[in-house]
């Protein structure tokens, strides 16, 4: 039986085409993505940042392979193979990132409290920003959703506020902005369908997203919207069964 | 109007007491902590394995005091203040222990892959094995509590049977035991409660747990017994109030 998600367009396309093609050479660093996915996106885009050599392997994460499944036993993008060795889970490998590439473009400030403050702020939107989101796109009832845009738009201007610009850190572009991005640039969804819109948030959150969305390494690794759109419409109907969209329907959140 | 978990016992008791004792003087970092609770004895592990000079203040999260919200505005311990900058989030402030302090005894490997690997379990621990644990002590309904009991022993297992030994990581004691060692000790309440044992987990947990329970951090950290099962009867009939509990009563996650 299939995942009824399952029928994703297949390959990367537009601009992120390009750079998938620049990156099929065998790598000590085999990187498995998928085109469309948020979290596989944090690991992408620090991986081009830091101009880290690595190979793309684009995996549809809802056929769950057993060949995947052995390096990711959640069966979620991203993941990497290193040295024989799997990893997966986002955020870690993006610290990984941080750890094993000592001499690339950091992306976390080098004194200790500022580190600490810029994972604090990860950690605010991992728990804070994503799951209202999320609930925003999903939820149904009228109710729902005004609470969901009312808490969507509550923390984002949080992060507005802390923006030190013209990134979170302020000169750096860090972790933070990171994390952050592929949400910022999925809000059309909710723009659209939902009510949201930037000027909403204030506090120049609109100005930071626009940044945002103009950052090379994010136009770089960018498909073309008509495909991310039909994955979209089965969220926006709250139809999707991924775990995000599962966890999210129950109430729950997903980090 | 008080808070309705705010009564606890209001001091560390115990080993915790006299170590409560030795941290009294001003210091560079003041740790702010509760003795009765999981996440922030994360840190106060972290510091004393780490041999760090902390002073300890007693904060009850639930009095919510205004000073103690500007420096955490979730008003949740632990948190800590360090050259005037406040920081929290127990996972955030260990990782910042270890940034800060280099030339104390490290809670993580120094090998990128290594360390990816022991985030990787963390972050196993706060999804799949906290989230479960909490649930057990909470539902009231023998369904649910059957399935959180199986939900917690099925991933304390998978836990236990990556224990390299003595520790997680093997030899090195690290941020994967200190994680989990706060609510393995607390498993008498679901032993004597919800029909848990050690036992059941099987692949050498039982083992795991009591080293974890001997290791000298630990036993230096705990309070009387009977001043811990004040709080969770509250936990255990679903009455408490906390955050951690009000999330767990909703169907969501908290980590
Ligand atoms: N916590 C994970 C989440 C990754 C995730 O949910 N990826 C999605 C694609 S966007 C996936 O693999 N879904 C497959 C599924 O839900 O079955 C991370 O941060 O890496
Ligand atoms: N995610 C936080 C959780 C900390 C937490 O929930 N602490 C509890 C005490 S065990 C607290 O401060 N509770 C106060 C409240 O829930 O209002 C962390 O890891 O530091």
């Amino acid at each position: 039986m299939s995942h009824p998600d399952a029928d994703v367009y297949p390959i990367a396309t537009g601009p992120a085409a390009e750079t998938v093609a620049k990156h099929q050479d065998p790598q000590d660093l085999v990187f498995y993505c998928a085109w469309f996915c948020p979290y596989a996106a944090r690991t992408w885009l620090a991986l081009e940042e830091k101009g880290i050599p690595y190979q793309y392997k684009e995996e549809n994460p809802f056929h769950k392979d057993k060949e995947f499944l052995e390096i990711n036993p959640k069966g979620l993008v991203p993941a990497i193979k290193y040295k024989e060795r799997a990893l997966y889970e986002s955020l870690v490998l993006c610290e990984f990132l941080e750890d094993a590439y000592p001499n690339t473009p950091p992306l976390l400030p080098a004194d200790p409290l500022d580190r600490a403050y810029a994972r604090l702020w990860i950690d605010y939107i991992v728990k804070s920003v994503i799951p209202p989101f999320q609930r925003l796109v999903q939820m149904q009832e009228p109710d729902k959703q005004r609470a969901a845009l009312e808490d969507t738009i509550k923390a984002m201007r949080t992060i507005a506020e802390k923006v030190k610009g013209p990134w979170f850190m302020g000169e750096q572009f860090s972790l933070v902005d990171i994390v952050l991005v592929p949400w910022v640039i999925r809000d059309h969804v909710v723009a659209e369908y939902r009510g949201y819109s930037r000027e909403a948030v204030g506090s120049g959150w609109k100005e930071y997203a626009e940044r945002l969305a103009n950052r090379e390494s994010v136009v770089k690794t960018q498909s073309l919207e008509e495909h991310n759109m039909k994955i979209y419409r089965r969220y926006l109907r709250n139809e999707a069964q991924s775990e995000l969209a599962k966890a999210i329907r129950a109430g729950k959140t997903f980090t």
